[in-house]
């Protein structure tokens, strides 16, 4: 059960991770994960996230439809330099402007080699594209900037280049009271647990309860995790799920 | 580039991922990426995926935009014992049946405890609780069946029971011919191999090449990966790629 909280506001997001190799399984995707995690911390609600492939109609219809309906949309994969990285053209077809190499990723990407910007052969400049009123994204490890228009935050697919962009957006953000959470464990299954469970949940008035089965050593067991924006309130159920376990 | 061939139909699919713990950062999903790979293989394109939360509203209409679209929907997580396991319930309402404990989903669950049907409390008697017209999804495992209505597969979220409940699914699949791939390594960066991927890509008729670069023990590297549904066809790439290594 989703917490449903009418007197308090986070900001809604959606992450849209954009790849091939994401929906053929060759990759494990790790970026949401990451970002869901920093967001919950600072009080952003992830909302949804899609995974849609490198197909220029997929991303303009994912991007227009995220966009309209979260507060951010966070998106990863698909700037890099070769011919199948096409989100930031697809991006400005979504937002209708349009999109050439600006002087000012070119400027920063130059910084990347000991040649300056005379390395910047025809792959690389591709990099420097960048959809027509975007603002960059800082990143620190190669240098070829993301960029966000409007609420649309496009962002690399290499993780560790995904993490420091994500690291130089998030104190830019609206935030949100952040939704704190505790963890209890029990090793016994979910079914011996679930009517004591509900009847905490009911009463947990604007939090919620989650139970996550785990199988480990043969022990089936439950993570219980019990979600408030009040730390007392929390503290409070804590108590009552640790006399359960 | 995603790979367009007006000859070839593969049916197309989507994979709903449900549940709270992976939008907060709590959960890494892996389902995704097991039956993506397991339709890669079999020939059928999974073409989009979302993740939503543990709330009606979000799963019912997930449900029915993606069932509208594709081929298949694959989906997991939700449908165990507790208060907010409440998947089943939301497939129900998408397709507007009723929804209650059944006899055939009971008499299954019952073969998983010593005493049989007798063990089954309420909060176990929730995972025999099956939308009308569904048929039952084996599961090896723990017993609780998963179940599919019409074009809907709903699965479980744990591992190890996702992965059996797949298996007992595969093989009732309509499949198309499998997109065959060949991955080729450069210890060269993206950059550097971009020109001469997008000319090989031009002229690779009927296939796709996807570019994806790493990092490893400081090397700037990247694996080129060809995709097609002929196998000659993809020999002669990959023979035109090695050249570039």
């Amino acid at each position: 059960m989703s917490l449903i909280n009418a007197n308090i506001v986070q900001p809604t997001a959606a992450m849209l991770v954009i790849g091939d190799e994401i929906l053929s399984g060759r990759t494990q995707d790790t970026n949401t994960q990451f970002i869901a995690a920093k967001l919950t911390d600072i009080g952003i609600n992830l909302v949804e996230v899609r995974v849609v492939s490198d197909l220029k109609e997929h991303i303009v219809s994912a991007v227009n439809s995220l966009r309209d309906r979260y507060n951010y949309v966070f998106t990863c994969g698909g700037i890099g330099p070769t011919h199948d990285d096409i989100t930031a053209d697809a991006i400005a077809s979504a937002f209708g402007v349009g999109i050439d190499v600006r002087e000012d990723a070119k400027r920063i990407l130059g910084t990347n080699y000991s040649e300056g910007e005379a390395a910047l052969n025809e792959a690389r400049l591709r990099m420097a594209r960048i959809p027509d009123t975007a603002l960059l994204i800082h990143n620190p490890i190669s240098k070829a900037p993301g960029f966000y228009l409007e609420n649309v935050y496009v962002m690399a697919g290499v993780p560790s280049i995904f993490k420091a962009m994500v690291a130089s957006v998030i104190p830019t953000l609206n935030v949100g009271p952040p939704l704190l959470s505790v963890s209890v464990k029990f090793l016994r299954p979910e079914s011996e647990i679930a009517k004591s469970l509900e009847v905490i949940a009911a009463n947990f008035s604007g939090g919620s309860i989650g139970s996550y089965p785990f199988n480990k050593d043969g022990i089936h067991g439950t993570n219980v995790v019990a979600r408030h924006f009040d730390r007392i309130s929390l503290k409070a159920v804590e108590k009552e799920l640790k006399k359960l376990s």
